[in-house]
């Protein structure tokens, strides 16, 4: 059900490698991958859930209250996090030139789905 | 110079209160703010800055290359981030309905700019 959305968000977004659902302690619930990406999915949400935990804590420190996204462009990939509660993220990886304004809708649009689901 | 630079993104971007170039080690070379920001943007550097070298060691771990920008989004403050080299990056901070879109391509613009200056 998590995979059928992943999918859904993955494959609407031009570009979109994979999907995933993860837990800040960077375990995986579930995810997709289009199959045609260089990177493991699993290991960018892991190298990335430890990124989530500074993100919260500047946000705490600046009062500017609860962070709900990150967006991070490397070279080579292109990522969107999408914070949905205390325990778990969703995250969308793009080739370079992916649309990453689709990826950050879709991702926002979905959360209530994914929610309903935890 | 930078000062001028800065000014002309934030002028230019809906909704951004405040533009800044800062070294990786927190301590900002200039500044501008519109004066509408409930937010001290060089508090907000230093914040980033720490996140920046995750973000990077992330990136090296996963060998997707050099990061090169960053957007967080917090219930009242969104930030675009800009690596400019190994020292330096420049930010932006919006209001949360701000135009981040042309947040990142103002300083995706711009860049070379300040580079030349550095």
């Amino acid at each position: 059900m998590f995979r059928e959305i992943l999918q859904d968000i993955v494959e609407s977004t031009e570009g979109s490698t994979a999907g995933l659902l993860m837990g800040f302690d960077g375990i995986a619930i579930d995810q997709y991958s289009a199959g045609d990406g260089a990177f493991d999915v699993e290991a960018v949400g892991m190298e990335y859930s430890v990124l989530l935990k500074g993100v919260q804590q500047a946000a705490e420190m600046l009062d500017a209250g609860t962070a709900s996204e990150i967006a991070v462009r490397t070279e080579r990939l292109t990522t969107v996090v999408r914070l949905l509660n205390d325990e778990y993220f969703a995250a969308v990886t793009l080739q370079p030139d992916g649309n990453l304004g689709k990826a950050r809708f879709l991702l926002r649009v979905k959360a209530p789905d994914i929610l309903d689901n935890l």
